[in-house]
C-alpha cells in the first residue's frame, strides 16, 4: 500500500499515520518529495483494514493498494490453469465446452426436445432455469422444484450434465441435489450469504459477472466461494451495463483475456445475455472462441417466439446446430492455440 | 405496447404478429406507413410476456412498452405522497428525517456514544450494520446477532428507532425482531428471494438503489415488496456507478426529483456512500434537502479513523452536529416548500 | 509517481527502471517489500512522459501518479476563489448568477422576447445558440452570423451580456466580436485546437464538461485554456452519460462540490441539459444553489413547443420567472453560507 | 414516430398534438387505449424536428422514433457491403486489412524502421500521429508538418499508404496533401465542423467511435461526412468508456457485429486503445477477426518503452510480426466465412 499525504500535512500528522500503520503490524518507508510525503507500507496479509483506517485520517490525500486483494484465485497463487470437472466434462482444459438450452424450463416436452437437440449438436451441458430472477414481480418465476425434476429427467435421457441457477442460500441444498453445476446469476454476484453457502456445497459453481461489477470484484466474489471451501469455480462474462442500447449489454471480450492473465479459473462467455439479440450470437460466439474463452453458455429453444422469457435472444434449435457447425473450424484453431500455449509453458 | 415491423416484412409475417397478440388477449391496431407497418397493442394488464414473445418473432424490429411495468408504487395508482411511520417517526410527511450512525456496530461503547450524539444533534433514527456485505471474504463481516443486541440497547437508552441491513431471506425474522426499519443494501436490490420475504415481514423497508440499477428497476423492486404484502417501502438514492472516480459513486440527485414524479413512496439520500468522502457530505446533504428528498441517512462515528469500515466517508460526531446546525435553515426552507406544494395540491 | 514492479521482476529489470527515471531527471526511492519492489519517484514538473515510458517497460505492474497533472487551475496554485467578470457581472463572487435564454436563436422576435423576459426575471446574461452542434446533419444548424447579430441586438436592448457557443477554432474571432462569454460545448471539451485558440482570444470562456469526461479531464481542458494565456474560465456541470435513461443525462451534483475543493475557478450548473425535462429543472436548480455552485445556465423559450431544438427541456418564460421567484430564498441562504465561508477563511 | 399521451390528457390537448403533426406535413393515426391515447405519425423524411416539438407539448408522455435517423450509411439504403479503396488497398472486401505503426511520429529513424517492419510483417497501411490530441497541455503535441513529411517519406520507401489524424477543419487540406486516409479521433467524433469539411476533402476518412458515443451516434457522424459529399468512410471501434478499469477502455466487440447489420460501411477494430495493454492486443485482435471486422489498426513501435506516447499499449516490432504470423490461420478462416456469406447473398 502507498499513501500520499497532502502538501500541507504537518510533521505531527505524518507521524500519526506512521503510528497507525505500525499498530496494524506493517513497516513504514517514507519518501520525502519536494511537495509532499509519500509513505510505503510493507508487510504480509490483506491491507484493507489498514488502508481504510489511514484513508480516514486528516491530511491523507490518497491510499493506493498495490497487491491484489484476492489470493486463492490468482495466477500468482497457481500459475497453471485449473480444470473443473462437471459430470465428467472437463472445463478449462483442452476442449472448448458449450452449454446450451432454454432460458427457463417450461414443460417436459420443451426441455426434452431442447436437451436432445443441443446434445446432438455438440453441447456438453444442458442449461435451463427452474428458479428465475425476474425484474417484475408479475413475470413468470420458474417452475421451481418441478423444473429441477424435469432437468434431471433430461439428464437421464441424454447424459448431459445440468447447469441451473440458485437464487438464495436457502435453496442451495435443494438445487445441488439435482444440478451438476450451480449458477450464480449476475444480480447475485455479490449476494455474500449465497456465496458463502456455495463454498460448502460440494458442487462446482458457475459465477456470472454482475451487470456493473469490475473484474476485480468478480474475482473477489470467486475468492469468497474458494475461501469457504470450494475451489471449483467457473467464471462467466455475460456483458456489462453501459450507455449503449443497441445491444442488451456490452460484452467485455477483452476482459476475458484480462481474466486469463489474472486468474487460473476457467472463463466462459454468454453471448445470449451479452447481446440480447439472436442474430448477433454466432458472431460473438466466434469472438469468444478466438479470444481464448474456455466455453460458451447459449440460449436455445424449440420455439423462441413462444418462450416465456428471453425469446429474442434465444436461437432456434436448428440455428443452434448450424452455429455449432460453423464454429467447428474456429474451435479447431482454438485447440491448436491452446496446445501451443501449453507446450510453450512447459 | 407498440411494435414496429422491419421494412421488408411480408403480409404473412405481419398477420402472424397480429395472431400472437390476440392469443394474449389484446387488441391490435395497425398503422401502415410508407416504409413499414407499426402495430399498436391495446388492453389491460402487464404486457411483458406478450412483448417478449413478439420481440422474438421474425421481421419484428422493435417492441416498445408504453405503460409503466409497475403499478402499486406509481403516482398514477396513488397521487398523494405516502407517509411511512417508523417507530413513531413519520417519513414522507412534513418533517425532514435524518438517520445517522456508524457504518458497522463495533462495540457497546462505540454504538452508545454514536447514538447519544446523533440523537442530541437531531437525528431521529440510528443506523448501524450488524450484518455487513463486504466485497472481500477477508474483511470484517459484522458482529451479527451481538450487533443487533447492541442496537436494541442503544434504542433503549436514546429512544431512537433502529435501521439496519438484512442480507438474506433466512435472516429476515431475526433482524425484524430488533430493527424498526429493515435495510436492503444496494447489492441486494434485485435479490428477489429477499424482497419477497420482506413483503411478508410486517416491518417498513428501506430499499437502496443498486449500483447500476435504473430508476425503473428500483421501482420494480419496490413493487415486489408491495405486491407481496408490505406497502411500507422507503427508497434511497446512494449514488450509481459511473466512469467518474473523483467520488466513490455518482449521486443521481435529479433522479430523486424524477422519483418524486413517478412514485408516492418517500425517497431519502445517502450522501456518505454517494461521495465516499467526508468533506463532500455537508454540501451533498444540502443539495438533497433542496431537491426535495424526504430525509438523509448519514454515516457518523466517534473516531472515523479507527472505524472498521467506511472511515473515510464517516463524519466525526462533532462534524455531524455541526452539519445538522448548518442544515437547519435549509430544512426550514424545505418545510415551507413542502407546505406550499401541499396547499397547491388541495 | 509510484511504480510497482511485478513480483517476479529481476534485479536487472528493476535497475533499468531506475535508470529510465533518472534519464528524465527524477530521483528514485525504492521500497523492498516481501513480495515486490515499489519505487517512488521524486522531482518537480509534470511526470506524464516519464510515467508513460516506465509503464511500457517489462515487469512493471502499475505506475500511479500522485500529484495532479494540472497546475494553474488548482486550489493549490491559488487557494482563494477566482472571480471572472463577464460584461460587468462577477461570477465566482458573492452573487449567484443566472444565465438564461433559448437553446437556439431562431428569429428576432423570439430572442428579443426571451431577452426581455429573462432580464425582468433576474437573469444577468443571455444564452442563445447561433452555431449549433447537432447529432444529425439534417437538423437545424443555427442562424450563424445572423444569430450573432440578433444576440448583439438583444444586448443593446436589455443590457444583458451574451453567452453563445463557438464550435471551431476558425470561428473564435468572429464569435468573440459579438459574445461576452464564449461557450465550449460538451462535445468539444477535448477539441484541443479550439481550446488553444480560446487561450488567446481575450474573452472569458464557459467550458462545459464532456458527456463522459472525468472531473480531472475537465480541469485539464481548463488548464489548456489558461496555459495558453486566458485565465478567465468558468466550468459547467451539465450532466454525464450513464446507463440511466429516466433523465437525458445524470447531473453529477457532488462533482460540483468536488470541483470546489480542487479548483479556484467558478462552477455553474446547466439543469436543462442535465435533465432534459422541463418539470425537473426547478428542483435541480435548487440543488445547484444548495451544493454551492456559482450560478445556473437555463433554457427558457417563449413557446417551447415551437422551439426548433430542446423544446422538452426549455421552460416557458413565465415558468422561468416563477422559478426565479421560488429560488430567491434559497439564493439568500446561499449568500449567507458563502459569506460565512469567506469570513472563516480570513 | 409514435407518441403516447399521458392518461389524463384531455380531448383538446390530444387535438393540439394532431394539429402540430399535421403542420409538419405528416399523417396521424390514433389508437384509443383503455388508459391512454397513442398516436402514430406516418410520412416520409426525417421526423426529428416534429418529434422535438411534440415532446415539448403538455400531456405528451413520450415520443419514440421508429425509423433510423440516418439514411445513406444504412444497410437499407445499400444492402451490399461497401468497399473503400485507400491507396490501392481495398477495405471492406475479401481481404482483412491491417494498419500499423507508432502512436506518434517521433523521428525519421523511428518511423522508417516502423514502416519497414510492419510492411514486412504484412500490414498494408502505416499509421502514425503528426498532430496529437493530448489531454494535458504539457504533453507532446506531435511533430505536426514535419511529422507529415516523414510519413510521406516512409510511404515513398515502403509503398505503404498513410493513415494519420486530423484534429481541426483548418488542417484538413494540409493533412489531405500527405495522407491517404484521414483519421478522426475519438474526441472529435462529434466535431461537426471537422466532419463537414471532411465531406468535401476528396480522401477516405477513418472515423473512430467516441469514448461514450452510441452506435447510432457513430452512424450519424458518418452520415455527416457522406451527406456532405464523401461516401468513403471507414468506421473504427476502439473501446468505450465504462466503469471497468482493468483495461483502458471496454471494446464493444458485439457492436462490430451490430454495425455489420446496420451499415454497409467497413468496420475495423483498434485493439491497442481498446485495451491499453500490450499483452492483451493479440487476443483481442483474434476476436476482431472472428467477429467479422474488416481490419485492424494496431500500435507498434521499435522501442515502446521509449515511445513518447502510448508505450504501454504498443507492441514491439517483433511482437507485431509474431502476432501477424499467429493471426494468419484465423484470417484464412475469416476469408472463408466471408466468401460463404457472399455466396449465400447472391
Amino acid at each position: 500500500m502507498i499513501i500520499s499525504m497532502k502538501p500541507r500535512a504537518t510533521r505531527q500528522e505524518i507521524e500519526q499515520v506512521f503510528q497507525r500503520i505500525e499498530e496494524f503490524g506493517y513497516k513504514v518507508h517514507s519518501i520525502e518529495g519536494e511537495e509532499r510525503v509519500v509513505i510505503g507500507v510493507v508487510g504480509v496479509g490483506d491491507v484493507t483494514a489498514c488502508l481504510e483506517s489511514v484513508e480516514a485520517m486528516p491530511q491523507v490525500e490518497k491510499a493506493v493498494r498495490i497487491s491484489a486483494p484476492y489470493k486463492f484465485v490468482s495466477r500468482e497463487f497457481r500459475p497453471q490453469r485449473s480444470q473443473i470437472v462437471v459430470d465428467g466434462v472437463e472445463i478449462g482444459g483442452d476442449e472448448f465446452v458449450v452449454m446450451a438450452g432454454p432460458c427457463s424450463v417450461e414443460s417436459e416436452e420443451q426441455i426434452m426436445r431442447s436437451a436432445e437437440a443441443v446434445a446432438r449438436a455438440g453441447a456438453k451441458l444442458l442449461r435451463g432455469g427452474a428458479f428465475k430472477p425476474r425484474t417484475s414481480p408479475y413475470d413468470f418465476q420458474g417452475l421451481e422444484v418441478e423444473g429441477l425434476r424435469l432437468l434431471a429427467q433430461a439428464r437421464e435421457a441424454t447424459g448431459l450434465g445440468i447447469v441451473t441457477e440458485v437464487m438464495t442460500d436457502r435453496d442451495v441444498d435443494l438445487v445441488a441435489e439435482y444440478a451438476d453445476l450451480l449458477q450464480v446469476g449476475a444480480r447475485n454476484m455479490q449476494n455474500f450469504a449465497l456465496l458463502k453457502t456455495l463454498g460448502r456445497c460440494g458442487r462446482p459453481v458457475l459465477l456470472k459477472r454482475g451487470l456493473s461489477s469490475t473484474i476485480k470484484e468478480l474475482l473477489m466474489s470467486a475468492e469468497y466461494i474458494v475461501a469457504h471451501g470450494n475451489p471449483n469455480v467457473i467464471l462467466c462474462e455475460r456483458g456489462i451495463r453501459t450507455f449503449e442500447t443497441a445491444t442488451r449489454n456490452t460484452c467485455d471480450i477483452a476482459g476475458v483475456a484480462a481474466l486469463n492473465e489474472l486468474t487460473h479459473l476457467p472463463v466462459i462467455v454468454d453471448p445470449s445475455h451479452a447481446t440480447g439479440k439472436r442474430s448477433l450470437v454466432p458472431a460473438l460466439s466466434r469472438a469468444a472462441v478466438a479470444v481464448g474463452a474456455d466455453g460458451l453458455i447459449v440460449e436455445a429453444h424449440p420455439c423462441p417466439e413462444k418462450a416465456i422469457s428471453d425469446g429474442a435472444q434465444s436461437l432456434e434449435l436448428q440455428q443452434f446446430a448450424a452455429m455449432m457447425r460453423e464454429l467447428a473450424p474456429w474451435i479447431s484453431l482454438w485447440r491448436q492455440t491452446r496446445m501451443t500455449q501449453a507446450a510453450a509453458t512447459v
